[in-house]
């Protein structure tokens, strides 16, 4: 059973091009390795109604997962939770759990010496008004708290833009329900290389190898300059266990890499 | 005038974390610069119906611009023609010029003895298959023709995923195109960095230097440790004359630096 996930990364940062979307590339990477298959990558701006939208959209594709990135923090334009609660239909209310998860990093950091006080301010509370039903997810390494929400058959996960927090809260709290959903199914993947020989002369030798080879899937990436064809052929497979995916890998690097040569291409593994 | 953009990047490889979409950030930056407003991204996989959906999304929203990447190549897992196709409804053909494009590309490959033959096997053919109504946008460093195409008042340009084809397709065919729409428009940004402060505190800080600057856009990025906070504080203005937007930038820069300071914060400029 193919339990699909959807990614929503909000953030002007992202479409003035200021930053490279890594977050989406770190969260699919290690969603498709749980077993979960990456349907959608949206990413919107700062804006209630783009946010609400991308997810309301996002909802009504059904998928098992949506992690939504960015926009948990105590600034203006922080409004990811606002635009979660309007695609949802639901009120936003303070939530005393995160609140004390909050009050906590406060007086800490107050006790380190790393802020004067650790005063409730009304920036500081903010980010502990979730919508209804929601439930906070313990920030390690930073202030504000990742949140869940089930609807429907979806859970919802909103987790903070900073890398490292968005990736602590990721591997405290959420890895094990996304492995859990996805059961034993893992992902497998390898590259080989291949030199002297163009993308449209490898074209059909791939349909051969896909076509002998239906669970393996194989996808060209050129990766040299014009004048010298350097290309990375990547095969992945989805299994129970890495023996069969051994095994379906190495037959079809096997064959392709016969086919290749027979056109006069090299083959690097 | 706001002159909206919508960039739809396709690809396995990015939606199973294995390649970071720098393509995204280099045309979100690049059309910014050039004074467009990118509204939104969407990544999705090589599948006909999940492109012609994205793009079919995309066009109900109205966007003056849509950009795709990805899908233009030889490949079977090419497929963003046909995606598009289906989201406009129409047919693909044999586009003669596209077709003329591609075997002046291989005959002078097959010169230069990078291929065998410059024959027009049916992969290499596949590329020279457009919607109907479309016109193919010279590729100067590869074979695949990027394609442009009209829909009511929306410009769809497809381009491909090869980085350097991509980049050297926009620069060369739809640079002058945004730019001419976009007007006189320009989009200016700087950074000044504050340490000794967290976010939380300076977040009202922002909030009355945003009120009193009204055209700057100001966002705070943490980019410290937990341990020691360390603030990025990205301002933005889009303005017709770069005096403008220096004035008000410097502006907002002088007064939110004061009032950091005043907080106990240091400001680097």
């Amino acid at each position: 059973m193919i339990v699909q996930m959807e990614i929503v990364c909000i953030g002007n940062e992202l479409l003035i091009g200021k930053t490279v979307n890594t977050n989406a590339q770190w969260l699919a990477k290690r969603a498709t390795s749980l077993g979960i298959t990456v349907k959608r990558i949206t990413v919107v701006g700062d804006e209630v109604e783009e946010i609400a939208n991308a997810v309301s959209e996002a909802l009504h594709r059904k998928p098992r997962f949506i992690i939504t990135t960015g926009g948990l923090g105590p600034t203006f334009d922080d409004k990811t939770l606002e635009g979660i609660a309007k695609a949802l239909n639901r009120r936003l209310e303070l939530n005393q759990k995160a609140l004390q998860m909050i009050k906590e990093k406060y007086e800490e950091y107050a006790k380190a010496g790393k802020t004067k006080d650790a005063e409730l301010t009304p920036h500081r509370v903010k980010m502990a008004i979730l919508p209804e039903g929601a439930e906070p997810l313990p920030n390690p390494v930073g202030t504000a708290p990742g949140v869940i929400i089930k609807f429907e058959d979806t859970f919802l996960v909103a987790l903070p833009g900073v890398p490292t927090e968005m990736e602590a809260i990721f591997d405290e709290s959420v890895a094990v329900l996304l492995k859990k959903e996805a059961g034993e199914a893992m992902f497998f993947e390898t590259s080989i290389y291949a030199d002297g020989i163009m993308e449209s002369t490898l074209a059909p030798l791939i349909d051969v190898a896909m076509h002998d080879n239906p669970y393996v899937y194989i996808k060209s990436h050129p990766r040299g300059e014009e004048k010298k064809p350097h290309i990375e052929i990547h095969l992945s497979t989805t299994a129970n266990d890495s023996k069969t995916a051994k095994d379906r890998l190495g037959k079809t690097i096997i064959q392709l890499s016969e086919l290749i040569q027979k056109k006069g291409g090299k083959v690097k593994v």
